[in-house]
């Protein structure tokens, strides 16, 4: 077998058996398979496609290409959650502490985010000595002080993956669905999860902008799942306007608070319900209870406490600081800079996710090459999201920078101009979107 | 611009503008875009194809990334003759006395033959002293001498094609006609030829295996010519079995010594004599002449003698031996090591190409890689052609071997295998394949 024939045969609409997958795969971790031949493997790929058995080969092969995360000994169903990504989206921060309440054990290994879509590991970052370097071996010690653990993806994890992904994001092979789903799910199985929960994210802000690729996407990952022996769920979301109010990296930690807190926009707790729900269905917890109980019990957990009290519990088990009412210490703050304010009276009718993103990106909450470093505290308030009555003069949106890395004036401007551009009003009447597009599950 | 930027366009099925297209083409060349870039790009060409202004910006491109040969001081109109590659094809080294013949300056820049298709300069290697190094500074002097000049390819001319053409190699990428169109058409541009007659050969033995891919190449190649300002001409033939009798490098040129004495195949002359009368035709010897007529004239430079002595001239120009008859004094000789005889009378109604080209080149006639040595005495006589008559106990074909690199049995028996194969009688009368399949010119 050599790799020349491995690139013809999908070149040539073939069908590749595990054996030629696995080569390819252990190939590419052990470098024996040049980067020249890869990419041209990887274009015929996003060309041909793939089939559903040989996406699960190639998502086991990728997901045993490193270390696995071994959870058996910490008792009960492991599940595990993964987002697409999108602007706005703090859903894990508020999700992990609700879960963990019913004691399920949740492990989380997170990346960080580049682009306009914030990772989860740089918001808990921005809590004062929050150390997301756990090793795998201490694991289970986290485990069993809060129930929870947050962790940033390891090298040694599915690294046929992350050299892949290095790969494809310079050679325009990344837009291929049979290798996005590999590359989500080998991370989830070589992560240890028994159970996966997906939040397919699908809009402007999302990386599948259209439904029909988000559910293609969605039942790729299922099948991957069944073909894997793992239970999976997607929950399709939107992503055509951010999620909640606050967009950057402190100001998501206060909006995950203020959540945690009872308080907060529906569409931020709307998502959060369905996707612990959803988790909770997978596990013993969920067994004879409906979806509408579970979104009830999770809701219960916040509204007794229980699940900031979970919040604090998980931040003092990594290293963070709280203050003396349980929330946490920040590295830094946010400083408004600018408000804006309606120029007529109307309905909100668009908040365009991507446009916000990359607004927030300019005042520095987001990294534009893997270098940058993030300013914790710049991000924007959104006043008013689509379907919202808005009056002349009432605040539509504000932005903030932090207090240690003022960005340039020029991108502030520039900034100001995408965000007035991400805003329409309209004069009648509005429907907000549905948070949630579909379920589905294996 | 950047290299990502091309790759995603043409993945996305746009189209290349020339500024881009040079961009790419200096990157390849002074290696500023790495390998994976470049593969994946091909692969993307391959896949989404490229415009007629696209391959004639590429070829323009490509013939310019290293030296050019300037040939301008040489008076008349250079026209250079190229072949897309077919077993027995001996027609270069009889073709240019031919048109020399006609006071038509003729500089042919040469390959090596790689796989089961000789190379024209391997074939003239096969003569004691000859040497094809020549430099582009001593063309002049050469063509003075004798009016003709065969030399190899240099690394210097086109170097991005070189370096594309190893590329594609690897990386399955070599079957695109945008690309092996503008890899053929930019060395000749950069060889300096004012225009271009190309065999372009169909059938198992050669490159194109079927007549509307090879007429594809055709139609780009001289769409290619008229983008760039040179006339072109393809003369569209069959390689549905060897041209010929001899297939092997001192057998070949034995064949060639026989040609232009007078005798040889039907086949190879007609071949022959369509190329050199279509070359004429593109200078101003040509002018007002009909085709036969050019053909009759070329015919009659081979009965005269001047051709062969010519032939003599170009030997001796450049460093090769004569015997005291004017027939070149040869490395080695062929050993006739086997005679299969027909089991059967008949008709033969296959030679297969393909099959004839891997049996010879298993007898040590080709390199498999590029450092094999090839044995210049190995080789197969065809004593039968598709159509002829053939009585039970007749020849039918004859191996060869150099004196100096006997193969081993096991090589024999595996050519003798392969040869028993290419060879069918049929019991009805079978009319031999027409030799020219179509003349387009631009």
């Amino acid at each position: 077998m050599n790799m020349l024939e491995l690139i013809e045969k999908k070149r040539d609409g073939g069908v590749l058996d595990r054996e030629e997958i696995e080569f390819f795969v252990s190939g590419v971790t052990d470098r024996s398979i040049p980067d020249y031949q890869i990419s041209a493997f990887l274009m015929a790929v996003l060309w041909k496609g793939m089939t559903d058995q040989e996406t699960a080969d190639l998502t086991i092969a990728m997901s045993r290409s490193g270390k696995i995360c071994d959870l058996s000994d910490i008792p009960g169903t492991k599940v595990d959650k993964h987002s697409t990504g999108g602007v706005g989206d703090k859903v894990t921060p508020i999700l992990l502490p609700i879960v963990a309440s019913f004691g399920i054990p949740c492990v989380k290994l997170s990346g960080r985010g580049l682009g306009f879509t914030g990772g989860t590991i740089d918001k808990f970052e921005s809590i004062e000595g929050f150390n997301t370097s756990v090793d795998p071996s201490d694991f289970k010690n986290k485990i069993d002080k809060c129930g929870m653990l947050l962790g940033g993806q390891t090298a040694d994890l599915a690294p046929c993956d992350k050299y892949l992904y290095a790969l494809r994001d310079v050679t325009g092979t990344v837009p291929s669905i049979p290798l996005i789903a590999s590359s989500i799910m080998s991370k989830k199985i070589a992560g240890g999860a028994d159970a996966i929960v997906l939040d397919v994210t699908c809009g402007s802000g999302a990386f599948m902008k259209d439904t029909d690729s988000a559910k293609e996407l969605a039942r790729r990952m299922i099948s991957i799942g069944k073909l894997a022996g793992k239970p999976v769920t997607v929950v399709m979301s939107s992503m055509k306007q951010p999620l909640g109010e606050m967009v950057g990296n402190i100001l998501e930690m206060y909006e995950v608070v203020s959540v945690l807190q009872g308080h907060g926009k529906e569409d931020v707790k709307k998502v959060v319900l369905t996707m612990a729900s959803e988790m909770l269905a997978l596990t013993d917890v969920g067994k004879g209870k409906t979806k509408q109980e579970l979104m009830a019990a999770c809701e219960e957990k916040i509204r007794s406490g229980e699940a900031f009290e979970r919040f604090g519990e998980l931040i003092l088990s990594q290293g963070g600081m709280l203050q003396p009412d349980g929330t946490p210490v920040f590295v830094d703050r946010p400083v408004d800079i600018m408000t804006v304010y309606a120029d007529k009276s109307g309905y909100v009718s668009s908040c365009d996710a991507l446009t916000v993103g990359e607004a927030s990106c300019l005042l520095g909450a987001g990294r534009m090459t893997k270098e940058d470093v993030i300013d914790m505290g710049a991000g924007i308030r959104l006043h008013k999201k689509i379907g919202d009555k808005v009056s002349r003069g009432e605040e539509l949106f504000t932005m903030y920078v932090g207090t240690k890395n003022p960005v340039s004036d020029d991108r502030v401007d520039e900034a100001l101009f995408k965000m007035n551009d991400a805003y329409e009003i309209s004069d009648s009447p509005v429907t907000p979107p549905d948070e949630i597009l579909e379920v589905i599950s294996s």
